[in-house]
């Protein structure tokens, strides 16, 4: 059997009684590890599970998935996933690739981002679809988020961005020369984030969202240092230091929102007056 | 304190390590049971946990909160929530209140169906807001769903039904007679969410969607049970035997799809060649 294990947002004690039996009696353990992180290192992992775990980088999952497959039509073979396995990332392909083999597939969910966010006081309710941001280069800016945002906010609706994190990156001089010397990670911030969603706007001018839209950042969700900043645009672009360590995500709000929303939120709010008075001019209308 | 704990989508083994040791510890231990439901019963709960729970009714919760957060300045409270704390039902008010009497709130996120819904192999990225079915009687039958899948369909995006339950409902004789008898619990299937919502067209007559349109059902979700089906709303009518048991839940697809979810997705079609057809025909073009 394949497990697909949840392991939810923050550290090792945020996986569930279920995914936790299933890891201790697994013949192999794997820890995918190039699409989020947890906010606690491997070694905390092991050490509370008992157990040693292979760390799956994206080469060996999407290119040498049999081998996390090896006899799991006999044995029981734990895939651990930050955050829900279906989350903000899928892991269809591995599932379609076990059913090919004919071994049986069974999931463990857990909190995700994508209902996580719900603790900054937005009704899940109203997001629309969830949109990425990734590091700009200088000669790489895609910017497809920018319509996904723009038809989300046509129907009032508020909009989950998910913060790039480049883990186990080669400079494209080690790349070249095929070394395997990565860089450090890096984890975009939600000042980041809303400066490049700025410089996106100002450069199509077509009034999707602006410096005085609002938006909440949010750090370290469901972690015992969680934190929420809610503001602008504009204001949560020095939000960083508010907000501290990784992980970040932001939403982008939308019109249609509810008073309850506004009272819930304007708790984290950077400068309530500025809340206060862009909400009540812009917001609640639907 | 005032812990807000997820319990997650199934059974008793769904709370994390996190949830459990808080609900061991806290003083008192109350359980939200109107707005969803575990697939165990509360002496489930009560026997692993080792805890006794004070059942929390939606009369309680609106109207006798004070009594929930009592003393919580001073002692720790954990208020049980199925899914996640702030998933399909938010709580806010709660945290609202509690924050007036200067209560610390802390929150232990959990498996939504709004994010467990992923196990249906479709990306969540691609859903829309999420909307709510409730039984319809002869005099009462709330359309305000149609205007958001509307909405969600015109940008290529799925939307997630969730499927109306009542407990502890009174008959309107009852009621009347302030008789506090209630009827049994009623949990409302996938057959007839997809009925209800061809009625709707066919009185609407919009074209949002028709007897040809995919959806998924979906039972049990997160369960050891799990079943999806995957078909036409007109198949899905008639899904009920095959899905089995409550909880239900339903997708409807949106024509932004992706071939790898098609492949995925498949896996669970009453029909596939009527699957794979109308797939073909008006499926992934966005």
């Amino acid at each position: 059997m394949l497990y697909l294990v949840g392991l939810g947002l923050s550290d090792e004690t945020d996986i569930t009684i279920k995914g936790l039996e299933i890891v201790k009696k697994a013949s192999r353990v794997y820890l995918e590890a190039y699409t989020s992180i947890l906010l606690v290192d491997q070694s905390v992992l092991e050490s509370y599970y008992g157990r040693s775990i292979v760390v799956a980088d994206r080469e060996m999952v999407e290119s040498n998935s049999d081998e996390i497959l090896r006899d799991a039509d006999k044995v029981d073979v734990a895939f651990l996933v930050v955050g829900d396995p279906f989350g903000a990332t899928t892991h269809t392909d591995l599932v379609i690739r076990a059913r090919e083999l004919g071994i049986a597939v069974k999931s463990v969910p857990n909190a995700s981002i994508m209902s996580g966010i719900g603790a900054a006081g937005l009704q899940l309710y109203n997001f629309g679809q969830t949109v990425s941001m990734v590091f700009f280069t200088d000669n790489w800016r895609p910017a497809s988020f920018y319509d996904r945002i723009k038809e989300n906010r046509s129907i009032g609706l508020h909009t989950l961005v998910l913060l790039d994190i480049k883990v186990k990156e080669q400079s494209l001089e080690n790349l070249a020369r095929g070394r395997k010397i990565f860089e450090p990670p890096r984890y975009m911030t939600v000042g980041t984030c809303a400066s490049q969603m700025l410089e996106i706007e100002e450069e199509k001018g077509e009034g999707v969202y602006g410096p005085d839209s609002l938006a909440i950042g949010a750090a370290r969700v469901g972690g015992k240092t969680e934190k929420f900043v809610a503001g602008t645009l504009k204001e949560l672009c020095d939000s960083d230091d508010a907000l501290g360590p990784p992980l970040h995500s932001m939403v982008l709000l939308g019109t249609r929102t509810h008073e309850l929303e506004h009272e819930y939120v304007r708790e984290f709010a950077v400068n309530k007056e500025t809340w206060d008075r862009i909400w009540k001019a812009d917001y609640g209308k639907q």
